[in-house]
Parts: C-alpha cells; structure tokens; sequence
C-alpha cells in the first residue's frame, strides 16, 4: 500500500502540535495544557481522546493506519476509510440527531477525523455482555435507520443528488471485506473461517445446503447492486455507543449506498447473541426482556419514523402503497442480513464476544442455537414477515438449547 | 449551460482540418481530399461522415451540441452525453462483437467521438415500417445483452473494477430523461404529455389505476437503484441499424449501470409497435412471423448466451441456481419496462413513427391497443413468466383492434 506523502501516524506527543495547525480544531479544547491518551486497539485505527481538562469531555481524533490487516493470506486495507468514515459522519449529521456523533471534520492529507468525545459512554456490546439495560437504545436506531433511509435515497434526495452521493462513497476495499467474510466465505471452505469443533456437524450440513448458498448468493448479489441509501454497513452492537439515555451509532467505515435492510439485519443479529448469552447466564428477566424486544422496537422505530418523514418525500411520484412495499422489501432483506450475520460470526473469520467468552458447554449451545436460527433466517427472510416471526426463530433456536 | 473553453462545433468545412490535428483518425481516411456530409438532426448532436472514397466507407465523426433541447418548460442536457456513449462503445468492444460499432475514440475537449461509418445500414425501426424482414437482428441484440449481463457485472468483473466502473458511468443528465419522460410523466397529467384524443377515455382510466402507478413506482424504484450491469440504456429499433446481416447497436448516451431487463423491455415494446403497424396494414405473413419472434428470438439468444458465458463468471460463489432465479428477475423486469416503453410512447412526450406515421383509423386502433397491452404487462409483470406469454398479451390486445 502506498501513504501518500506527508501522511505521518500521530502519537500522543505529536497531538498538541498538530492540532494547533488546525485552529478550529484547537478552539474546541482551548485550555493551555492537552491530555492527551491513544485508546485505538493500535490494529487498525489510531484512536486520540483530547482534554484540556481530564475530568470533561474534549475531542476524539481518528487516524487511520497504513499497516496491512492480516487476515491470513493477508489482505491490505486502504487509509481511505477514514475518509468514508467522515462522509458518514457529515451526511448523517443534518438528520441524525444524537445518534450521530457531533462531527468536527476531517484533514484528507493526515487521514484524522475529529469527533465528539464520547468515553463517557460505554460500547453497547460491552453492556450487553454485562447485562445492562439501555432502554430507548434500539428505537433510537431504528429511527436512525429510517433518517438514513429516507434522506439519503432516491425517495429524500433530488436525482442528480443522490448519483453524485453513490459516486463519492463508493467504498470497494470495506465493501469487499463485508462481500467476502460474511457473505462468501461462511459458506463454503476457507483459511479464514474457524468455528467451534463441537459445530463441525453443523458447519458441514451448513456448507451442504444448496438452497442456503443460493440464498447467500441472492443476498450478496443485492448487497453489490441495490443502491438504495447511505447505510452505515456495520452496524452491529459493538458499534453503538450507550448512555446518558442516548445511543450513538459509531465507526461507520463501511457506509456505501447499499440495500436498507442491511443494517436492520446487522443489528438483530446481535441482539440474538446477547439474547442465548443472557439465556445462558440467567439473566434477569427484565435483562431478557429488553433484549427480546430490541428487534420488534427498533422495527416498530423504523417503521414509524419512515412513515412520519414520507410526506416530505421528495418524489412524490412515489404513493402511499410505495412505502408499504418497500417495507415489506426492507424487512426480507433485514431478515436475510441477520441470518447471514449469524451465521458468520459462528462460522467464519469474526467471532462476538457475547458467545466466545462463555463457557463450555454453554458456548457451544449458544453457538449452535445462532447458527440454527440464522440459517432458517436466511432460508425463511421472504416468509418471515414480521419482527416477532424473525424474534420467535431465534428464541426457539435458543431455548432448544 | 456552460460550454468549456476551447469548444466548438464542427462544421463540414473545418472537420477536414479538426482531422489532420488528430493523426491516429485521419490514419483512418488516408486520401488526399475528404468528402464530409453533415447527416446529425441537427438538434442533439452532429453527425459526420467522412470519406476519402465517396463509394466506400470511412468513419464517422458525432459531437455533442450544446444547444438546450426544449421539452416544454425547457430541459438542458449536458455535452457529456458524448463522453457517455463514447464509454460504452469502449467499454463493449471487448464482448460485443460487430453488434458494437467499431469505436475509433473520444476526443474531451471537443466532446467528438469517431465510429464506424454505418450508413450502408438502415435504421431498423424505419426497415420494420416498411416491411423489411432483417432476421437474425433479435438474436444479435439478445446475445449482445447477454454479454453485458455477465461482462459488465458483478458476475464478469473484480468487485473492484465494478464499482469503478458505476461510479465512473453515472449519467444522470439522461438517466432524469427516463426517470421523467417514462417512467414518471406517463402516469400523471404533465404539460409534457400528449396523446391521440380518440384515447382520452383510455388515458383517465389509466392515470386513475393505483395499481398501476404502484407497478411504475416500483419499476423507477429498481430503475435508479439496480446497479446490475452498464446497460445500454435507449435500446429501441430506433437505436438499432440493420444490413448485411448484422444488427449494430448505437445510441448508448444513456447508458448507465442499471437493471438488465430495462434493455430487453425497451426492444420487446418496440417489436409490439412494428407488429401493431403489420397487423393494420396487412403486411405478409412471413413479415408478421418475423416481427412475432423478436421477443422469443431475441429471449432464447440472451438465456443461451449468458448460460454459455457462465461457467466463465468471475465470482463462482453464484451458484447455478442463482442464474435461473437472476434470468427470472430479468425475465419479470423486461415484460414491466417492456409495458412502461409500451405506455409511454403512446401518452408520454416521444412517440414513434410505427404508429403515428398510420392513418386514422388504423393509429388510433394500434395506439389503444399497444396502451391495453403495456398496462397488461406492467401489472402482469412478474405472472407473465415467459416471452410467450408477455407476447400473447400484446398479440391479443392488437387483434381485439
């Protein structure tokens, strides 16, 4: 991979210099003094939270990295997807709301993005696996999605509008990592993948069934064509930011217009795994509760919210009978997608800790049940016409043990 | 408009001298004096042919006009439509065969492209209104179809080099003009619009049909988001020049990567206008015959091509189920655009000279009917699952007069 010249890595040293070349960004923690602490996972993305006072909310810096991910073979990953990153930030921020991130800005030559400073707050995967409870959490994504859906696509933006926007974001090295390691490899032999041995049954039936990798096949094939809205194209629990009564969709790297159903999908999926870990850990039943209705609330969110913002469509070419349809549409796809992200984190190169960091043999139970309810998922997303349908598969899934 | 520095039209004196500052094309037209004949329609763009031997040909020479073109309350396009055609030209000479003329370049500045000259061809639609039976024609376009299907997909190219390639293609000065013109206006009352009065009645119950306006709604949906293949865009026998047993396909300023079933659509409702216009002015049997297997002709040679190409495909993760379930897609998208070409040439703004050019009452009686035959086949769409049957639809309504 190249850098482009003058691309430099910061280091905590090097923050309060940088930013005072970059005024506006400085203005925001004016104090004379910056704390300054890298909280990145150093694999694949620099990650600053700037303070001028310790104890008070500054700035995030965010900087890519050159250093090629390896994924076996190994696989180099473009500094661009900061830049992707950014464009998420800035086309969500004038309808987003909270959900967004308050977005600073991006300096193209360094690859940083400046952010809202959100450490207050915790991953929401992270509370999950603690069996905490965000109430308001899966509605406020919902109509985030539906926000996206809306303002972002053909039936938001003016034509001309909306094709410049497909151009810009077009996103190929994110966009091949989601084609291959969840939509291709799972299904089929690969270095990549690694599963449970306890699942090698499954895993082989699974890898057998010719109706299933059609399926894939058709979910692929519409994740690379039907260009529909800005998605945020990773929108899973360890992307989402909890607390202070606000949810935060974060790390949207792998925004591209792609189909709307994809990021529902991505999100019910790991409200599965939270839900066979907190089966198998006895959570209390308000902890289960909450997590067996964040698929019927944040669909019941989306929904809502799309039909409040179709009035102000703006092709009205569209009629009413238009947004049923292509509810129905998006709740197929959605269905498709949380079967496949299922699928692909028991069967395939990234793994969830809400399922890897139980126990045996609770592990393996939890694991199965996934990998069971995802496939009938993916087989079943044109059947499976509500939210409580999908939820039922799972929880049956789950409670088969 | 703009008009960028350095733009000027051609006219037939200085094309000789535009020529000698571009070597590689006067390499083309060796000879010492050029005979140039200016044959454009003077409204969208100019067309020469150049010759050094006035009985043999040379090459053509089309530039792009900056002039607006006035559709009622005045509609710019964009120069760029030449870079446009010159794209596709380029980027279907790898696969087409000589059902792509052969393309000689793009010149930016001038916005010229040079071609084959094809003026020992005719244009097919005026060959089909005076009975001239070119067989083979259908075959040609279903294979060339066939071959964009698979070559410029994510089925025939890295995922990469596809995504470059719609980002690269967008078009949307004249993707609005379908979007508007036939997929929009059609349906609603538009001071665009117009129509042989003799349907009014026709014409308000169509406009009045929610079902029918959800079909079209559903069918522009696909059209702006179905980034399948670098389709043509505009393939009507207008678009099409027959003779010496070839059929050329030209025309392609509105390509653009769109659904693949939009091309074959467009050619299927122009095979119903030609039959129509037989049918009323008793042309042979054999010419009827001819005009009659257009859609299954031109069906068969698409699905064997693209079944011959597809061992060949660059992603063999689509499984062969996945072709059958893709060729219906295509099947269902083709009879809809198939019925919304049908409608739109008979209410919306560009008609045809098959039927505008018959006499009363014979017009007004092929008119109604192609009109009862594309609201069939738009609603009809995904029932009608075979070109026999989406053909017997318009057969039908031609000879209920």
């Amino acid at each position: 991979m190249s850098v482009p010249p003058g691309y430099r890595p910061l280091t905590p040293e090097t923050v309060p210099a940088w930013l005072d070349a970059h005024p506006a960004l400085r203005a925001r923690v004016p104090g004379a003094h910056l704390h300054v602490r890298e909280v990145g996972d150093g694999n694949l993305n620099l990650v600053f939270i700037v303070r001028d006072d310790p104890d008070r909310p500054g700035i995030v810096l965010k900087q890519s990295l050159p250093w090629v991910r390896v994924f076996g073979e190994g696989w180099p990953l473009t500094l661009e997807r900061a830049r992707h990153e950014a464009d998420a930030y800035a086309a969500y921020q004038g309808f987003a709301g909270r959900v967004n991130p308050d977005y600073h800005g991006f300096d193209a030559p360094s690859y940083v993005l400046a952010m809202e400073d959100l450490a207050d707050l915790a991953v929401w995967r992270t509370a999950l696996n603690d069996g905490g409870i965000h109430a308001g959490a899966a509605a406020d994504l919902g109509r985030f999605v539906a926000r996206i859906a809306l303002h972002t696509s053909d039936l938001g933006l003016a034509p001309d509008e909306k094709k410049r926007r497909v151009a810009a974001t077009t996103n190929p090295e994110l966009c091949r990592i989601t084609e291959d390691l969840v939509l291709t490899d799972p299904y089929v032999e690969h270095e990549r993948n690694r599963h449970d041995p306890a699942l090698d049954g499954a895993v082989a039936e699974l890898r057998a069934d010719g109706a299933l990798r059609l399926a894939a096949a058709e979910l692929k094939h519409r994740f690379v064509t039907a260009a529909e809205a800005h998605i945020h194209g990773d929108l899973h629990t360890g992307s989402v930011m909890v607390g202070g009564g606000r949810a935060v969709a974060i790390d949207p790297e792998f925004a591209f217009y792609g189909p709307v159903g994809f990021d529902l999908g991505n999100l019910w999926a790991n409200a599965v795994f939270a839900a066979a870990r907190g089966d198998r850990l006895g959570r209390s039943a308000a902890f289960r509760a909450h997590v067996a209705a964040i698929v019927s609330e944040s669909w019941a969110a989306f929904t809502g919210e799309l039909r409040a913002l179709w009035p102000a469509r703006h092709d009205p070419f569209y009629p009413d009978a238009f947004l049923d349809a292509w509810l129905a549409r998006i709740h197929a796809d959605a269905v498709g997608y949380m079967g496949t992200e299922l699928i692909r984190r028991i069967v395939g190169f990234a793994h969830v800790s809400d399922i890897d960091s139980l126990e045996p043999p609770a592990r393996e139970s939890a694991a199965g049940a996934c990998l069971r309810a995802g496939r009938r998922l993916v087989l079943g997303r044109a059947a499976l016409g509500s939210p409580e349908a999908a939820w039922a598969v799972a929880a049956e899934e789950s409670a088969r043990g």
